[in-house]
Formats: C-alpha cells, sequence, structure tokens
C-alpha cells in the first residue's frame, strides 16, 4: 500500500484531496537551521494561477501556507515540517450527479477499482491536479536548500498543441520571461501564439497539451546512485506523479534513438581548469550520475482531460453505456499550472539527492 | 548510498560489474513455491545474442545461470534466491592504457568523481551494460510469477536509426517473430532495413540507437499506488536503470502533447460485461493506475557510446585535452540486446506492484 | 535523516513538538473501508489521564481528534489519513531560564548536538512524552484494524519501584481493571500500593518507574518476517519510540537465560485439531514469527528524568559545571500515562505485520 | 515480504540457508576505498569457535571468505560488495526423519506455516545459528569503518546459566581475555565456571543460557534519529536477529524499573572541556540519541532449543501428538558462539547510523 512518499532523506509526503479541507506535506529530513517564514511561499504558490484569467478554469485556487510543525524561532528544526493550503472553494455538489460515471482519461475508473468505491471521488479527490499544490510547497523548501549550494531549477513551456518555440532560449530570457507570460514560454511572440491555441481549443469545448522543459545549473558531476536509483530514473519516476505527464526525456531524449554516436556523444575538453562538454547530448546526466553540466529534461502533458465535449463513458452502477458532459470547472490546458509543479518536482528530487551523496550538511549554519 | 535494489515487495539486488567474477541478482520476496530450474533462464540469457552475429560485438557471452540459495526440492523457499552468471571472456588489459581518459557519453567521468577513482572502471565496472544480465535473471523469476497471472510481457524493436517500423503489429507476428528476427523487430521487411542500417553505422565506425516497445497484456485494472510510487512512474524509473535509456513514455506518450483531449481521451465501452476503451492513447495507465487495458510504452535508447571513430576526451591525471579511439570489443546498436532487457525489467516492475495489491499469494499452491 | 515514520504497509508518521500547536499523525497504507469518527478516539485520549490527579503532572491534556484528510462519508479511503491534537496549555517561559542548561537524563543534551542548537527545545520538543498522542491517534485506528481479525491488544502494569504485582491476572482482571485502576495495574490491592509508592516519590521531589507488560491474543500462527524484520525485532523497535523505555523482553525474556531448555522450551500438542504449546515461555514469537499463541512482552521504564530535587548539569553556553532544579510541571511516574502508548505501539506493529503478511484485505468489506 | 534487509545507508542483505551451498551477505552502501582483503575475516570467523571444543557441537565449521563483487584493487569500490562462506560439512540426512515433527523453541513450526511447507527445513534452514556467519561477514567490515573513527566495540559474556559475573571488568581484561576464554568471559574464575555450568547442562542432555553484554566506546554524541529510528531502537531490532535472543537492554535496563530518578538521572560535569555524565545508568543513549559515553547494552540468550532429552511436539502431517528426541550434533550453549555475532550486529547497526548521520565520508581517503 502507501505511495504518498518520495525521496530516501528528503522525504516528502503529501496529503490531502481534491474537496478536503487542505492539501498538504509533511516532509522529514529537511537539514535544521533554514530560515523559512510563510511569505516565502507566495511566490510560487501565485505561479499556478497564470496571468491571463481566460485561459485557465474559472476555480481560482489563491492559496496561503499554514505552518503547523518544524519550524522554531524562524528556522527549521530538523523535526518534520508540516504544511498545509487550505481547500475554501468547493462546488462538490457538481460531483454527485455524474459520480458513477468514471470521466474518460481520468483516473476515476481505476480508483474506484483500487478502493473499492471508498475513494473520495469528488474532483478526482487524491488524484486531482489540486494535489501538486503540495509539490509546490516541498518545491519551496527543496529550493531554498538547493539556493544554499547554487543551484537553479528553471522549468518552462516549451510546446502547447500545435505550437512548438524550438528556438534557444538565453538564460535570461528564462528567467525574466517564465514568470511574465501566460503561459511560462519564454519567447513572447510563441506565447501569444500559445495563448491562442489555448483560446481556440476553449472554444471548441476541447482541451490541449504541452511539454515543459527544465533546465538545472549549477549541479556538481558525480550526483545520483546506480543502478536502480539514478539521477534520471528518480527525476522521471518523481515526474510521473505529476497528473497528465505522459513522457520524460533527457537531453536529445527521443531524437537521440535516429542519431549515431559520433554525433550524439558530447565531447570532453578541460575548461578553466574544469571538465565540460562541448555539446549538452546527454542532459547533464551519464550513468545515472550528473556530469557537472546542467540538466535539461522535458515532460509531456497530454491535453486535459476535462472537456465539455460529450464523451462516451460508462455507468459502474449499472454496467451499460453512457454519455458524459463535464460541467465542472475546469482547465482548457494544464500546462502553464504545472510549470511550477515541474520546477518543485525536480527540486525536491535533486535535494534528496544532493543530501544522499553528502552534499548537504545536517545542520546549516548561516 | 546504495542504490542497487528496486522494488518494494519483489525486491531485486544486483551486484557484479563488467570484468568481475559474476554478475548476480539477490531477490527478496519472491514467494514460496514457485517451480524453478536453471534450465528456465537458458532461453531469456540467449536472446541477449543476437541471431546475426555481425551485427554485434565479439565479446560473445554465452551465460548460465547458478543457483545458490533460495530454491530446495526444485522450488522457491522464500528465502532470498541468489542467482549469478559467470564472466569467462574478459580482456580487462583493454582498458589499462585509458583509465584516466574518460570515454564520451560513458558513465567513466561522474562514476570517477561519485567514486573518488575507486570504481572499477575496466569496461565500465558496475555502469556496463554486461550488468543487465542480472535483470535476465531476475526477469526469468518475474515472469514466471506473472504467468500465475496469465499476464505476458512483450517487447520488440520499434525503430533503429532511420529506420522506423510503424506499422500496427498482430499479436501472433509480435509473438513469434520478435525472438526469430536479428533486431527484435517484428516485421520482416524490417528487420533487414534494420540490420542493413546496423551495418552500415559498424562500416563508418560508428553506433546507432533506436526505440524499443513494450505491450503488456492482461494486467487487471487498478494496479499502481498513488501518488509517487505510480505504475508508470516506477516502470519509468526502473527502465532508466539500463544504460543508454534516454526518454520513456506510455500510449500516445510525447505526441499526446500535441493532441486535443477529444482525440486524446480514450471513451469507455462495456464489452461482455468489462469496462473496456474503444482506444489505446493512455496506455493502459491512468491516475497512475492500471486501466485493465493493455499496458504500452516505449523507450529511446541512444546510439551505443563505444565508436571506433577517434573522440575528444580529456585526461582526468593530468586535467589536458586528449583524443581518444575506442579499441576494445563493442556493440554498434544495442537496440537488440537491450530488448530482453527492457522485457525483463517491465516484469520485475510489474511484479513487484502486482503482490503489493495483494494479487500474488505470498505462498503458490500447484 | 528522517526517522519519523515506522511501518511498511501501515506507514505511521507522527510529527509535532511538545509545545507546537499540534502533535499528529499521518498514516499511509490504513485499507479503505475502515469506520472511522472523531468519537472512536476519545476513550483511549482520555486513558492518557490517569484516574488520581494527584499522581501525575498538573499539565492535563484532555485531548480531542481532528481529522484532515483520508475519510469521507465517515470511512477511511486509502488516502493518507491525517489526525492531530491541539496543543492548548503550554508555558513555554519555564523552559527559557534552563534552556542552555541540558536536564539530566533527557534528551536535551544530544538534542542540541543532534540539531545544532535549532531544535525547539520548549519541555524537550520533539523527544517529549507528550507526542505520544500521537502514538494513541496511530493506535486507535491500528486496533480498530486488528478488531476485523479478532485480536486484542492489551497493556497492563506489572511493577511501579519496589512493587511488583507478580500474580498471574485472569483476562477479566485484565480487561477490567487495567482501565479502572490509577495505575493501570490489574490487581486492586497492587494498584493501591503503586499509587503509595509514586506518592511516596512525589514527597520526596523525586520520580519512579515501572514495567508494563502486554498480551496479545489471537494472532495467527507465522506473522513476522525473518531475518531482520521479525516481529520480536520490531515491536522492540518501535516500544523504543516511547520516552524512558530502557528495556524489552519477550515471554520469560532475561529470565530465560538462567533456565535449561528443558524447562523453557514449550512443548508442543494438539489440541482442538489446533497445535498449541501447553506453556508460554516463548511469548509467542519463535524465530521471530508468531506461533499462534499470545503474544506476551514487558517493556522496562526508567524513572521520568525531571525532578524536583536539585541535580548537576552543565551550562552549554559558557561550558561550566552548573546546578538544575526542574520547575516546569511534571510526572512522578510516566508508567500509568505509558500503558495506553505501550498498547498503541504493538498495535500498530502489529497491523503492519499482518498486512505485510496479506492477512488484512487492501479494501474492507462492511 | 521480504525482511532480509537491514541498515539505511550501510544496507546488509544476507541469504543462505544452513544446509545450502553457501551463507553470505550483500553490503549495498560500503564507502569506496576501504582497504579489504580475504584475511581480514578470518579471525572474526574463527572466534565462532570456542576454544574448548567439549562445550560446542562437533558440527565444526572452519569457514573462510569468499569474494564475489564490490573490491577493485585491494579496496572496496563502492559498488555492491558480495562475501560468502561456503558450508561444507551438513550431514541432511538427520533431518529428513523428523521433518514434519517441529522442534520445540525452533522456528520450524511457524516457518512450516510462514512458507506453506517449502521453507528448506534442514538444520533450521533460513532461520539456523549458521546464518548468523553472514552477520559476522558485514560485521568485519562495519569494524573496520569504524575503526576509521576510532569507535571500538566489545562484546563479551555476563552470564551463562546460574554463573553471573558481576564485576566490573577493565578495558584491559575485557580486550585480552574475551578472545581467550572458552565461554567469551573476560573474568577467568567465571569463565571456568561457565565452561563447568555447560558441561553440566550437556551431560544432562540438556542446553543452558546466558547474557551478552556490549560495550562500544567513542561514540560521538547526537548519533541516532529520533522518533522511531533511535539508536536504541535500531540496535535492539537487528539484535533480534540473532536466533535465541529474548531481551534487549540498554545501562540500567530493567533495573532502571525499580529505581529512582535521583538515583539513575545521569549527572553532567565538564571534564576537560567535553560534557561528560559521571554515572553510565543511561548506557549511553538519552532520547534515542547518543550522549558521547560509552554504549552499554545487554543481551539474554535463551537456553539452545536442541536438547537430547526427549520432548513433546506434534506430528504436523498427521495433526497428532508426538515425541522427539533430537539427534543432531547441536549446541549445548550458544552464548560463547553468540558474542562474536552480537559485536557483529552492533557494530552494523553503528556504522549505518554514523552515515545516516554524515560522520563516514562516502569515499574514504588513505
Amino acid at each position: 500500500m502507501a505511495g504518498n512518499s518520495i525521496g530516501r532523506e528528503f522525504t516528502v509526503t503529501t496529503f490531502g484531496e481534491s474537496h478536503g479541507k487542505v492539501v498538504g506535506v509533511l516532509i522529514d529530513g529537511c537539514p535544521a537551521g533554514l530560515a523559512l517564514k510563510e511569505t516565502d511561499f507566495q511566490e510560487e504558490l501565485d505561479q499556478r494561477i497564470p496571468n491571463n484569467p481566460n485561459i485557465v478554469s474559472p476555480r481560482m485556487e489563491k492559496d496561503t501556507v499554514q505552518f503547523w510543525s518544524g519550524v522554531f524561532n524562524g528556522k527549521t528544526t530538523g523535526a518534520p515540517l508540516t504544511l498545509t493550503v487550505e481547500s475554501k472553494e468547493t462546488r462538490s455538489s457538481d460531483y454527485e450527479a455524474t459520480k458513477t460515471l468514471p470521466r474518460p482519461a481520468h483516473s476515476d475508473y481505476p480508483a474506484h477499482i483500487r478502493y473499492g468505491g471508498f475513494n473520495d471521488y469528488r474532483g478526482g479527490g487524491r488524484f486531482s491536479g489540486r494535489i501538486t499544490a503540495a509539490h509546490i510547497l516541498a518545491g519551496v523548501v527543496a529550493k531554498k536548500l538547493l539556493a544554499h549550494q547554487n543551484i537553479e531549477v528553471l522549468a518552462y513551456t516549451r510546446t502547447i498543441g500545435p505550437i512548438n518555440s524550438q528556438k534557444e532560449f538565453t538564460l535570461t530570457q528564462i528567467k525574466e520571461n517564465r514568470k511574465a507570460t501566460s503561459t511560462r514560454c519564454p519567447d513572447l511572440a510563441d506565447d501569444a501564439k500559445m495563448e491562442a491555441a489555448i483560446l481556440s481549443a476553449k472554444e471548441a469545448g476541447d482541451s490541449i497539451g504541452g511539454v515543459i522543459e527544465c533546465l538545472t545549473l549549477n549541479v556538481p558531476a558525480g550526483i545520483g546512485e546506480p543502478l536502480f536509483d539514478t539521477l534520471d530514473g528518480d527525476l522521471a519516476k518523481a515526474l510521473f506523479s505529476i497528473p497528465a505527464v505522459k513522457g520524460v526525456e533527457f537531453g536529445t531524449g527521443f531524437r537521440a534513438a535516429q542519431m549515431r554516436g559520433s554525433e550524439n556523444n558530447d565531447a570532453f575538453r578541460i575548461k578553466d581548469g574544469q571538465v565540460i562538454t562541448t555539446t549538452q547530448n546527454a542532459g547533464g546526466i551519464m550513468g545515472g550520475l550528473s556530469n557537472g553540466m546542467p540538466i535539461i529534461l522535458r515532460v509531456a502533458i497530454k491535453p486535459t482531460p476535462s472537456i465539455t465535449k460529450e464523451q462516451q463513458t460508462v455507468d459502474l452502477a449499472t454496467m451499460t453505456n453512457a454519455q458524459l458532459g463535464i460541467k465542472g470547472r475546469h482547465d482548457y490546458c494544464i500546462v502553464p499550472k504545472a510549470v511550477p509543479v515541474v520546477e518543485a518536482t525536480v527540486a525536491i528530487t535533486l535535494i534528496d539527492h544532493l543530501i544522499r551523496a553528502g552534499k548537504i550538511p545536517k545542520t546549516l549554519r548561516s
């Protein structure tokens, strides 16, 4: 059973359901001495609400964090850190009429089987995108710890539906624009096109997916564990906890399958007394270990399952065919909301591996 | 530390290095009462040697299993099962001359950093493809257990370099041809083209990658654990233990990012009193749980890092730039060899989740 | 790091500090479908307050449970169950004056070293007996699950200081008296003597310890895991989480060391078609596995470290010798309070092993 | 399932059965760079054979270690370390006649239930004392690592049957005599008496138990994890993996239950600029954390279950009462053999906690 925890040293356990009282996280293994205050969480929590309200669900979740344990005199104590966000606006009645009609591409059907019908089905319950608010909470703590090692995690949108922003982004562009644009795409022109693509899906009563890329800077070489706790494997596993993720790739990824070794191998050179690679096809990970270069990964996000268009489903109570038109408030594209969640998830995984590798002290000194 | 184990209930720990005495596996949690004999392993071990010897390394590893513990009177006892294959043909001298020159795209450099130079560098040591022989051993046990539930795992080659075998394969074709063709592609015409593509890379002193697809039949609905031990997340993590894997996707995968919800959502219908989906875009997994339909995943395999062509590297002893021409016996394309490893890895992960879900008894009765 | 979780299948993680907002528990792996309401917890929470207020700390903790996640329509959902009790009466100022003076026999000194001084030192923080309220919460859930298998866990006091209640108690006596007596001793005469012993220590500005025994009925044979996850080993480990425990023994325990095999071995007989043992020297566990007979264990509780008498300590700020007279409200004997905690802890460990052994369904049906 | 592994960072998994080919250990997480050669193991392996052959089983197990993986150029590589001892002298036929007659106080009966009769019953199979040879192997590695921190683990015999050696031993006496005496008691006079007590039990066709004490020096303060991975809890759990252990206590242990706080509390003082305690009643552990003083624990060993005297048992094939006279070669007292096993087990647990606390580097430098 279980399955709600991740990380061996920085162990993140999340709890709460879409329409429950709270969504929260318990972190066991956060080093003592990290300065932490409620306001540290606000910017990241707000990132889940895209700048253009037209492209998201009218269910606005303006979240604020509550601290329950693990902080004393403004610093972490080394004891479990428990954080929640309250769920205020839940219209559970939306879900009563359709509770025996599993929504296509949602977890409703297998969750019903898995839990014998006892699962909280309202809004997807434990499987809802809502619960990724807890990823964000843990990610804020992880990123504060990573900052102690000068490590930066930067996620942004690469594609939404047919719009593929293939340019090479500058670091400045990524840092400045990914939080400023509605779609979290660093290119302003492509952002506008992506916004249009979302609105077009919305008008059609439909939804749309995309690809999120994440760049991580300054991870030292040699982080990760062979054989089964590889850095890429653990990142992939963590990323699949985000609802709607259908694929994960590193560096050239699926493109590597079509390349020759002489093209795909990254040559080593010495630069400023350091070993570097002249290209970044490996995405910063070789043999499951970081190679000291930027870590680059991409995540495929499927179109949001909830659409207004009528769909074919079944009635689990009568085991007969049925039709479903989803009325609840939902998103037309969750890519923009998922960008900070990808960033948080990568941060959580990295800090765990850095602690495992002995790169983060058990107690931080100011 | 650690990292050499995977699985919570069917816990697989592998050991051994490329040029060590043995490569082996210790399985803790195998149910008691499973009939197991040495000959059960031979067909799968032999699958690692493709039918056409021209397309693989001249280092032929004809392996046979040795049992060390956990079997009594021809059946598993419930105690740890320890299995090895011996390593006979190792020409370690090949590696001495270049031991401070990390091979591009191999783990040599980060492993050197990670282990302070104490790692066994011969042939990649613990990071070598050779160690996937232990995946095969564990996979044979896992597949015998899965057979008790009528579950079949079938991996095969989809692409090698530029050759993409996009047809829909019949189940018969997959079952008959994937072991018969040199490249493990179920389509005979594409197999011939793929073979030619490998030989062309070989002639150029180069290497080539590909995509392996894996189809799993008869997994019941509701297998997997939310939130962080999802079935797709755990499969992805396990698959990244195979050297050269750079991406993993389920169902429509990265293609889903370009689709609309109305296209990508799989409609539910009742068929023969069972819930089915009319399309298989989810790849059999929704919300991290199996949905009762076939599980379909694809794995990107990069071109083999070892190539005969000269490459740029560095000398870690002198921290200067250097050139490297790899002389050791190596593969031009590891895709065919990796096919049974993908199959084994999927089987290991599935059996672990089936035991977690209480679907496999702790003691098997004949 | 970490360390705040126990159990592989019924995973209990506790959080909170003595003077924090709450003490709580997150249970991951509770089967779905267990009926659970707030009032189920009250009787057990109240057991931590002995009937005679003179023998305990004036800090009265009348606790009530709050549910945060994992319950829907009055039943567990299979999602993480989060429960807390609020901490109302905390006089943190008691601890400011002495914050650099570690209290002898308390965790203050090693905790200060372990967490670099960042730990919440008020009332022992994370190391306080207060946090065992979370054991009680988890224990209530565990005992409700055990009741589905007809398993009963019954802890009671065997000795307090010099008073050793050595009689063989009847099951009726244990069930009726252990909750009715102030000291949780099933023998009324011994209870009175024990109460007097506590009051005598109180008058002397001193404290007193004791031994708690725990009897578990109806555990089937074959529960436990060789070699390192034995039932006795896991029970012992769990019991050492209770502050003040200094020893754990099973069956004849330390007395066995003085016996001969012919005296200590429990003979097997067939009774009513079942295998039984005619004596219970093994305490129900052989080779780390339950043998189907009652499980009997005993726990040594040291005298409460906090005493009014002046004690020698050191000042960690100045690294000089110092004197300490503890003024905070404290207990003269924690044995009575610890009895329900022992019971809860045994229940938590047993339910975990029963789930591991496949004896508890993943979903309960009414 | 599972259960054959212990330790989070220095993860020890053992395998093999009493009458199998080998007994072995796989250590995952041993730091790289530790010098290790076969002869390092001999002295400890030989310690399992007491000096006086009359007091032990005629089954002499002169073991030598074999290395299978994880060592390269005489040093550990950071990869899994696999070590075995071969089992040469096994007379399995001794067990055939009685295979359905569970031996009283042995694991035979619950193991039969647990594994549905598939367990290797010969000599107790996986539950035999023989498998503690693997503890010894892991202990040698652990003690070599502990020596890097100047930590010493010293176990010795305190009592055998009625002979209780209660004197305070000097460190010299412990170090010189515990390996020299037959019974591993540091006091020569008491050793002779203990030997006589064993021979007296032998003559009576009976067996005898005892108490082993273990002293660990130079563990720094602050090692251990609250709340559930306490140092005392983890030591206790590990010690219960040794067959025949029925109790574990720390410092004053069960005696503490009869003491007052003013007697049992260890006063702090400053000595040579360090915090010390003037008495050692806590046994070096407070609140689950080491306090920097010697760790003192005691383990109760029951009399060996195997005795020559006839005993009452049952026939599991016919479910009828039966008689059993054990003919196999067995020990009259396993205390002397268990002494190095206790030492090894404490060492394994400590090194795991030291690595968890970040006190052992991931890579050792000469």
